[in-house]
Order: structure tokens, then sequence, then C-alpha cells
């Protein structure tokens, strides 16, 4: 595993599934692969398996024996700054010469940018906005859900919710979005006012495409909601940019949500946003041909043989 | 266990332990037991082992055979509205000739007020409202963590978790309570940032302690928070006076975090508190009364024999 020609390989592992891609190290794409959810902080041994299978597939369409090959991979993997998360990870069997592990956050915005400095906010089931400059980097949001990720699509669904019980126990009037929240769920045979006990964050998240449906029909408490998402997204974008050094970080902003919250923006944040140059995977393979250049021959170092 | 003189069995049920009282029909103590969580939407099995070990220590304190009693029993359980919770609960092995389930909240209502129509607010890891009129039960609130509880001592924590974690990540500025916050998560051996990952209702519930000493001290956000939970019991107190029928009914404040945010109401509110007449446990024993004198010789039939 640690003999032969180098192969990269960059990973982008979400809670939803991974992907995998294989290159040269001269950047000829080889094959990609794909498997299930590798959030490392919920389910190391899962991820684990998540990523085996992606790399299996991706050896096989490209016609590789991983055997044959120095596999150097880095991976960006959500829940990767969980505490003990990448140990357990690690602590699997070997699949590559030499893995380095960063957050999904981090070749995302590394992607966005192709590898030069800038930032980014990605707004999917949470958010998060993570900022590069200079070999220095910081992070704002994301903190997981509920304590953190104010603005996501889990909080947005989180927060219709709350109207929904509200209007439906006498505390507040019942309102379109109120209505609408209950009918979805009591349409899916569940309890409305009960529904939430124990839902997760992707559960919430389920929600958040009945609240951007009623804001295009111009419900105000919807286009009120994905408001202060908007400004949720402003709040991290003022914050990555307060530091010395980070104030003229061109900004990208990413994630499913990106299209829907976007016309929630001050025009001054619209106008000054850019354009992804790539995604999560591109950077990750950004990282990959760094680590190889770095020192091209070094045997596997960061995960036992 | 269906046939002999009848005992009356008052249980309590909650997320953190269960209380059982045995008493004669005419009121006589005969003994009480404990036993662990009892909550029946969290975990049905677990509390139905709560209960028997409860029910169990209570009988070899009386010195009675449950086998030559009718037990009539009345629990009110934490969990009990939740959708299945009853019928898993139920499922197992019959403890009682008989036996009523209602919530843990209806059952705090029939003790405060002495079975006497009334309302109360239960302000503890949850706040949940319930009032009784007539016959009629009106809720309000207490439908979960994160999504409702609003006020409760989950909700405090978590709302100083969020101030922490915005002041962390440069969103806010650092105050002494985000700093508190911090310093307790450090000192206990956790990454403050990441300590609520995958934290539950009672976890954040035990910032409260922390939340309430600062507000003692004047802290001005700490009591900003504790004004923000005394709000949300104003507002469950409205909504449960609102209806035809229940604007007049007395009023009782209960749970761990009734002194604590009694001073947090308007003075007109303060003032019109009742002082609870009797806990949960006697709310479930008057009900386990009236089950027995409305059907002294009814054989089981809540259960499976």
């Amino acid at each position: 595993m640690t003999g032969g020609p180098a192969v990269l390989v960059g990973i982008d592992g979400g809670g939803t599934r991974a992907r995998l891609r294989l290159a040269t190290p001269e950047g000829a794409l080889l094959a990609e692969g794909e498997g299930g959810p590798a959030n490392i902080a919920t389910d190391a041994g899962q991820a684990w398996d998540s990523i085996r299978q992606a790399l299996e597939l991706a050896l096989s369409r490209a016609g590789l024996s991983g055997a044959e090959y120095r596999l150097v991979a880095v991976a960006g993997l959500a829940g990767a700054e969980v505490s003990g998360a990448m140990a357990r990870f690690l602590a699997r069997p070997a699949l590559f010469a030499r893995l380095d592990i960063v957050s999904d956050a981090y070749t995302s915005c590394v992607g966005a940018h192709a590898g030069e400095d800038g930032a980014m906010i990605a707004a999917g089931t949470g958010m998060v906005g993570l900022a590069i400059a200079g070999g220095a980097t910081r992070r704002v949001g994301g903190w997981g859900f509920p304590q953190g990720d104010e603005g996501g699509g889990a909080w947005i669904g989180l927060e219709a919710v709350r109207l929904m019980l509200c209007a439906g126990d006498g505390r507040a009037q019942r309102t379109v979005l109120s209505e609408a929240v209950r009918a979805r769920l009591a349409d899916e045979g569940a309890e409305p006012m009960l529904w939430a006990v124990g839902a997760r964050a992707a559960d919430f998240a389920r929600l958040t495409p009945l609240v951007c449906t009623l804001a295009e029909q111009g419900d105000a408490q919807a286009r009120g909601l994905l408001a202060r998402a908007g400004a949720e997204i402003e709040a991290l974008l003022a914050a990555l940019r307060a530091a010395d050094g980070f104030g003229a970080l061109p900004c990208c902003l990413l994630g499913g949500l990106a299209p829907v919250l976007r016309p929630y923006l001050s025009a001054g944040v619209q106008a000054g946003l850019s354009v992804p140059r790539g995604h999560a995977i591109d950077g990750a393979m950004l990282l990959a041909r760094r680590l190889h250049e770095a020192a091209p021959e070094a045997p596997g170092d960061s995960q036992p043989e």
C-alpha cells in the first residue's frame, strides 16, 4: 500500500454521502467513487465504511489495484473538529499510504477559491463560515444544532415548527405558515404537536423547502424567517472579516440554500460575493496534490500501517 | 393480582426518578417506594422497570404481598402524551389490577389544587402549563426541547451556550456570562466550543444554576435571560386563561425553577399565584381514589392480565 507510483485521492465526506476522486500527480482525472454518510463525529465506523466503498468503486472504475500504488489522500470530513472523532476514524485499518483529514468546511473554502486566499459561507442543513488568509484560518458558526448553525436549514425548520406549536396551543395567532407546517406533518401521519419530539437536524431541515415555497408566494412570515437567516449570513461574514488580514477577502456563498438566501442579503453584500471556482472535492484534491508535492517520496505517516 | 381488598397506588414518574405511594381506600398511607427514570416516551422498558422497583419497595416496606390485594393505580408519567409511548409501556406485563396513565403535568395540576379546578405552570428542565376546569383540560407549551419548553432549564442553558459560542467566534462581544460558561465547560475538561455537540436537554439544564448565580450577583445579561424565561411563563399563563371558563382559575407555579423565576414575573402575576396544596404524587393518589370510588369492584381493564 505504500509502494509504487503515487495516486492522489481527494475525499469530500458529509453527513449524507461521501465522494472520492482519483487523479495522477500531474492532475489527470482517473475515476470517482461514492459512498454513504461520512460524518466522523456521528459515526466514525460508518464514515470509514463509506470511504472504503467509495475508494473501491473508484479503483475499480479506474482499473487500478490499490496495492500497486501509493495512495496520497486528503479528506474533508464533516465532524473533523469534534474531539476524538478523528482518532476514532484513524483507529480503523489504513486505507491510504498517507491521509490528512481536515473539515469539510476547509476543503469547501479551498475548492471555492482554487487554493487562493478567500472566505466562504456554507448554507445547508447547518451554517458555517470559514476564511483562509496567508496560512491562517478563521472559522465562525457551524457549532452544531440547536446551539449553533443559526440560519441553516435545520434552524429554519425549527423556527417554523416553533411558530406552529405556539399557534397550536394558543400562544400565537394561526398563520399561513403555521397551518402549512401543521398540514404537512399531519399529511405524513404525525400528530403535529408531537412530531418534533426526538427530531434531529435533518428532520427539521426537511421543512425548509415548505418555508421557501411560501416565501416565493409572498408570505410575509416565511419571508421574515428567511430574512433572519440572511442576517445570520451577514453576521458570519462580518465576523470572518473582522480580523487583521481577513478584511478584504473574496467570499463565496455555498450550499443548497445559497440561491434561496442570497436575495435576502443586502445589495452590497450580494454584489461583493464571488462565484465559486470549485467544490469541496476539488479543494480536497488540490490539498492532496500539495501534500504529495511537499514530500513526493514520503512513506505513510498519518495512519498506522 | 385482581382479587382481594383494594389498595390504592399513586405514581409520579419523571425523567429522573419514579415515586410510588400505597394507601388504603380510606386514605391511610401505607408506604412509599422509589425507582429510576420513568419517562415512557424516552424508554418505556426502563420506565416499567423503575415503577416495578418502586412498587416492590413500597409493598415490602408496607409488609404487603401484592398478590393478595387488588392494586388500583393512577400514574402521572413524563412522555405520556407522545404517540405510542403508552402502548409500549402497557405491552409489558401488568403490575396492577387497574392502571390509568395520565401525563405528569396533569397529576401535578390535580395535586397542586387538591383535585379542584385550577392551573399550573411547571418550570423545571422543561416548561409546561396545564389547566383543568369543569372536566376540561387545556395544555400549553411543554412540546419538548429544543422546539418547545421555552423558558425552562434546558432552554436557559442553551441560550447561555449560544451567547458563549457567538462570543467565542467573534459574532458577539465577550461578557461575564459568556466567559463563565466557557470557564465552566473548560473546567470539566471539554472544548467549550464543541461541548454542546450531541448534548441533550438535561446537559443544557446543568448550566442553568450558573446563570442563576450570576443573576443573583446582578449580572445584567444573566438577569435578562431569566427575565425572558419569566416572559415565557406569563405567555403560558395568558394562553391557559384565554379560553372560556379558564379565565379566573387559580394558578400555581411549580418545579425547581419556580423560586428562581418568580421574581421575574410582573407584580400582578406574582400576587395572583396560589400556594400549591400538594405534589404530583398527591394528585396521582387523589385520581386513584376517584378511580376506585367510581367502580370499587371493577376488575382490571386497562392492562392485559
